[in-house]
């Protein structure tokens, strides 16, 4: 099916000492072979063997790279094919040059995500598990990671296998009895749809009840810091930030401009809205007021209003409650260590306790406290445990529902005495709606459109 | 001597295919073992094996990655120690995750250029040869990345060792004759070290001459684009990184705003100023005028001084002509697609023609030609060729210049006749400036600051 050679640069642009290309198909060793000499031969050596020599130029003789070759023999591979991995020096120049020479020597440039639909594509992981590839990557917690990588291990592919398999036993039995609309069986029949159909509810209910935790652990909370000046936002940001430095992540978007910046806090990650706006302000007075906090509200799903514990309510403040209080928020109350200056009266008439956390973000105190009402406010206090299947996919959650319809049809059928070839179709269609996840039977548009939203060299 | 195993990720950061994370030292493999287990066991399986499986946290059991695990044992490694490397999803927390869990399993987390350095301290590299391993990861052009990859082979190392060689062998001979102060015996060897000096004068000076291209080629031509608005500045920006798409780099610094942007232009690379400026005003008429440009001009070697053919020279351009002579510039006349408005006359009798290129930066036109002009001014018209010895590092280009000093010295002392004895000191002086460049007897001190300026898992 697929025929051609494919290579790409795997390892993220930039300085850094390994780069790693991976070229992958039928002509991968052959390929490598004309440009890397070694003994024994690539075409020679054993799979999983690595190999030390030069990258040549085979039409001029000039040295392009030292390098580090894995070659990996189909089937036991990433894609199922034949894989040759050159790792070099990590510099822009030498990844072109030597890309770039492979491109000459006939592969093709991978397009975004080719690697991984080869593998979903030769059948070596379902199109849930492919997609969870790139969830792993992307993920910008402990807890998303953890979500990601038990889908890429198959933990939401086995339970939809096993509701599709319950679902085709229902249909061939109903097959086998549509012939047969003798009364008895009919009620027998009717029964087993009814109690499958029920049982495959519950299940993928049970499932899309988590999906609104696992789209937030997949995407994060976008999450805006608002405040009057001066009451530490942006120590607030440091803080967060600083806790979970290596957590912090800035992946410049399609314009220099867009910089998205996450912090996890307690494992739930937080998409933190205009930060380049707080921080540019940390070394002055912060300038950041009303007008500015406003056009954040509007986008967040979650804010964190600080106030300055050691300062009356302002009027700013004032105008800005009954915004926030549209939306999930947090009431920051910092500068606890300063004396008080701050109506706590007012304050407890305007919002509920649970939602009013006391920090001195200077003397690191209230974080613990933060992180706790965070997570209340968002899985109900109960963060579930790791042997959890999170549905998180958009995709994956639109199709459960479209199933989950079908079956309530089917159901609704039974009840009003439809004929059962019309209840046959509706649960067919659930099935068929369950198959879309893992990948089968879905059209080439979709796969394309799926694996386009991957980074290259994946 | 080096006792401890060390571990970094080894890939830039970001979303990416593939991150490596590198393990070297005596308990690299043990280390891994502890996290990862394969049939055969790491510690049995051959060296130059990879293998697949995952990474558990060994005190909880919990999963952490999905990798692949390659062994390469001493002494056949980047190191010459065992080395282990983890290739893994190109997530952040992946690596993050990975690296913690190593790094409590007891390694330490190794300091930039640790690894290289390591690989010099165990003699599989000279320090010429390591320095040129970061300019390998930093070249911004063919040219630059060839000049650093013959640095890494060795290049400039064998005609070191070479001249070092060579005043060994004379000190050699002038100690066994310093005992024996005969007049014909002294007059021959005053004779020897005078033709041995000269000639090692002569190579270190031809070596000198490379240094100014090879700086060059290494760090790039600082380049300003300049010119009235509305005269096609953006649009040359974007000729010159268009065509040459891949080797545009962008190199976040310390802070978000500092970007450095580099071109390569006939295989010389040039670092542009101020491009977001420019780029900014790319969709609308462009705003940067002359003040802008003064700013930008002070900070330039080279000055890409743009006017539009379709319209008469401008006053501000008048006020920028005299800033512009005082430095290395090409005058660049856009837009000769449309009907002349220029006064071409004035203009020659400013600039020299060999100077000024005609161009119609829409149309494609002209680009050889700046690009030669370019070549004129910083390589004299020539272009060296590829099997040439470049000396590019600041570093080595002074320490080249003591030894070249000391020898006059020498060759000063012979000529005022000199006791031999004072002689052989400005010679082993030479001689010791010369082993600087490749680490021999170096200071810790010093190898410590070298290698701090690589990147991290280098």
């Amino acid at each position: 099916m697929v025929t051609d050679t494919i290579a790409a640069i795997s390892t993220p642009m930039g300085e850094g000492g390994i780069a790693v290309i991976r070229v992958s198909g039928p002509e991968a060793v052959q390929l490598a072979e004309r440009v890397f000499s070694s003994k024994p031969k690539l075409s020679e050596a054993a799979s999983h063997t690595v190999h030390y020599g030069f990258v040549r130029n085979p039409s001029t003789g000039e040295k392009i790279e030292e390098v580090l070759v894995t070659v990996m023999r189909a089937p036991r591979s990433f894609t199922r094919e034949d894989v040759v991995e050159f790792s070099c020096h990590g510099g822009i120049i030498a990844v072109k040059k030597l890309l770039d020479l492979l491109l000459a020597q006939g592969a093709r440039l991978a397009e975004p995500g080719e690697f991984t639909k080869r593998a979903f594509l030769n059948g070596r992981i379902d199109l849930s598990q492919a997609e969870a590839v790139m969830d792993l990557i992307r993920s910008k917690s402990d807890r998303s990671y953890s979500l990601a990588l038990k889908q890429v291990e198959g933990s939401l592919s086995v339970k939809i296998k096993k509701l599709r398999q319950d679902l085709l036993e229902l249909m061939a039995h109903i097959e086998v009895n549509i012939d047969y609309p003798e009364h008895d069986v009919e009620e027998l029949t009717n029964k087993l749809i009814r109690d499958k159909c029920e049982a495959a509810v519950q299940e993928i209910e049970s499932l899309l009840k988590t999906a609104q935790q696992g789209k937030i652990m997949r995407e994060g909370i976008t999450t805006a810091i608002v405040g009057s000046p001066n009451v530490g936002k942006s120590s607030l940001l440091n803080e967060l930030a600083q806790e979970n430095r290596a957590i912090v992540t800035d992946i410049p978007g399609t314009t220099r401009d867009v910089i998205e910046e996450y912090v996890s806090v307690g494992g739930i990650p937080l998409r933190l809205l205009d930060t380049a706006g707080i921080r540019e302000t940390a070394d002055i007075v912060e300038q950041i007021g009303v007008e500015k906090s406003k056009g954040a509200l509007a986008e967040a799903d979650l804010i964190l209003f600080v106030l300055n514990y050691n300062q009356p309510l302002q009027e700013d403040d004032l105008m800005l409650i009954d915004q926030i209080v549209q939306k999930q928020y947090v009431v920051i109350i910092n500068k606890i260590d300063l004396p008080r200056k701050m109506d706590m009266d007012v304050l407890q008439s305007k919002f509920p306790s649970n939602r009013i956390v006391m920090m001195s973000i200077t003397e690191h105190e209230g974080m613990e406290q933060l992180e706790k009402t965070i997570s209340d406010i968002f899985f109900s206090g109960q963060l579930e445990s790791d042997d959890y299947t999170y549905v998180s996919n958009s995709r994956h959650i639109h199709l459960l529902n479209l199933a989950n319809n079908s079956l309530k049809d089917a159901l609704n059928g039974i009840q009003q005495r439809m004929p059962i070839d019309m209840i046959q179709i509706d649960i067919r269609s659930a099935w068929e709606h369950l198959g879309e996840i893992i990948g089968d039977a879905v059209a080439d548009s979709l796969i394309d459109q799926i694996f386009s939203q991957f980074c290259l060299g994946k």
